[in-house]
Formats: C-alpha cells, structure tokens, sequence
C-alpha cells in the first residue's frame, strides 16, 4: 500500500465545476486509488478561470505549502483551455506564450515531484476546439521533450457523446457527473497514472 | 437557485484526511446543495498539519484569488485542532494566540466575504480533547463578539461512536466516510449554512 499527497493543479476542469457530485476526475480517481486500500492525500487546486499565465504565478507556493518533503509528493497538472478563450479579439494567452508556460511550469515542477500532465479537454465549440487541440498537440511534445508522461484526453472526449451533450446542457464547456466519470475512467486506466500505485 | 462560490479553508479536517470517498464533510455538504439545484463551486482549502498561526498567512491570498467580486463568494472555516498538539512539551500554538488568531482571521475575512465557522472536532484522545473543548468555547465566545455565525461539533461529536470508533481504528484523529458524513449533516441542519440557500 502506497501513502501519497497528490496536488491537482489547473483550471475549472481541475476543480470539477459543473459536477454535481463535487468529485470531479480528479476526486474520482482518488477515491478509486482510496478503495484499492492505498493512501492518498487529495488536494484540489482548481481554479476557474485561470490561464496558463495566471497558473505560472501560482502553483508552485500553493504546491509547495501542502508537500512537505518529508512526505511522498506528486502533481497532476491540467491547464490550458481558458488560455484558448477569445476576449476582445484575440485568445486570453497566444498559443507560443501557452507552450512556453507549460515547458516552465512542467521543468520547474518536475524537478520537485513526480509529474503527471493531462491533456485540454474539449467544449461545445467547434472553433475553439481547433485552438484546444492545437495546444494539447503542442502540449503533448513538450512533455515528450522533457519527459513528463502526457495524456491526450482531447481525442477520446472529442468524440464523447456524454461529455458533449452534458456541456451543451450546462454552460457548453464543463459537463455534468457522467462526463467527469468519463475523463476518470481515461486517467484511471492509463500507465502513469497507475504506476504511482504499484 | 443560488449561485456562490465556497472556500473551505482549515486543516486536515476540512481537506476530509481519512475519507476514503474523498468528500469529506465539505463536500458532502456542497453536493447536497448541488442535489437541491443551487449552483455551488467548491473550492477545498484545508491543509494537514496546519496551525492557525500559518493559516493566518495564508488564507487571504488563496481565497482572493479563488473569490473574484464580481461572484457571489463565501468562507466557511475551520480550525485549531492541530493547535492543541504537544510538540517539545508544550501545544504547537499556546491558547492565547490560537483565540487571538481566530479573532484576527475572522474580523479581516468577515470585511470580505459571508463568514461561518465550524468547530473543533475532537479526537480519539482525552487529554488533547480537554484542550480542544476549551477551545471551541473560547472560539464561540470570539464568534459571538465579532458576529460571525459557530457551529460547536466537540459536543455532538464527542459522544459519537461512529466518529470516535473510525477514528481509533484510523489514526487516532481522522475518522472515514461515516464519520465524516455523521458530520456534514450537523452543518448541514445547521441554520446558518441553510440560510446560504433561501
């Protein structure tokens, strides 16, 4: 059995917004791990909103403050949706500012922790879809670079009928429970991820 | 339907350390008023192992940024227990300054936000139980001076035997699922909590 704090770190889809059950992928993968018999401590740190800038500014105090290292301390990083939002004009990051954001964060991070990085989810907006997963492309080779495991989540979900339809439902971004249960099963079943429970 | 945004902030207690479902009181009570239909974002801000001279640094700048005052945003916290543990022979934090702390976190955070308070929660130990009694009095007499709404869970909490029992076979402090849910009920019922929902 294997005793470890795990620090999720993003945006809304980090927090779970939308999800009436207030698990989100993120509790749901840890209540899983729980129910095997291993030990984890689950810190949320889902921020709505937030870029891929703003998180830069952020996580490694938060981080920092919740893993003593004294004990076995992980990360699991999502971000990068928001930072695809159009505001007067133009995306709230650009896509060259969001990759190097991520190769920062990823590096900084990496050399504190064991790192997991999963992918941007896509919304309910075709446009938008093409700039989310431009970056989860580009996401994607960064981690390869600098070797940090990375899960494309954006193919599968693209092509989810439930997390399509609960977010067209709600707010056409975040889903309801069943979408959330989804994007757990992906993460739950994927080797990083269950590497950390051996 | 009411739409708000909740921070949690505390220590392991509020961050559900032990629940094997990953809820903890706070989320369990978040989902509740999910499943009434109210909008809820649930932000977790406890820490294990937290004093509440290091929450005093701590919380404003996390909450702040989770609250944006544009949105309907909210505190509840929770408190002290970790302040009452001996350490070199004496209490992490003497009972002086945990009230003084109380005092102070409270009357900045209530400037802010709608403010509530949740107890100390005992433990599965007599001696350190006698030291939280005193004080979940003394935080009782602060909220009642400066106004914010407290919830005394040391009373109920310490003649349950589901939380009592959880947490001995656990370690000694944190109980499981049913005695966190044993919990969340008390806040719950907890008039001020519901008026958050009219």
């Amino acid at each position: 059995m294997s005793s470890v704090r795990i620090c999720f770190v993003g945006e809304s889809f980090v927090n779970g917004t939308g999800d009436p059950q207030c698990l989100g992928w993120a509790g749901r993968i840890c209540a899983s791990a729980c129910n095997l018999g291993h030990d984890v401590t689950y810190y949320n740190l889902g921020v709505r909103r937030e870029t891929s800038t703003e998180l830069k500014e952020r996580w490694q105090k938060e981080v920092s403050y919740r893993l003593p290292l004294e004990h076995d301390g992980r990360i699991v990083f999502c971000f990068g949706v928001n930072d695809t939002t159009i505001e007067n004009g133009k995306p709230r990051v650009d896509f060259e500012t969001s990759v190097e954001n991520a190769r920062h964060i990823l590096k900084v991070a990496k050399q504190m922790f064991p790192v997991l990085m999963v992918g941007t989810a896509p919304v309910a907006d075709l446009e938008q879809n093409q700039r989310i997963a431009r970056l989860s492309t580009a996401f994607a080779s960064v981690c390869d670079e600098i070797d940090v495991p990375y899960l494309d989540i954006f193919t599968p979900l693209q092509t989810s009928e439930v997390w399509i339809k609960e977010a067209l439902a709600n707010d056409g971004a975040h889903p309801r429970a069943a979408g959330y249960a989804e994007l757990a099963q992906l993460v739950q079943n994927w080797q990083p991820w269950l590497s950390w429970f051996k």
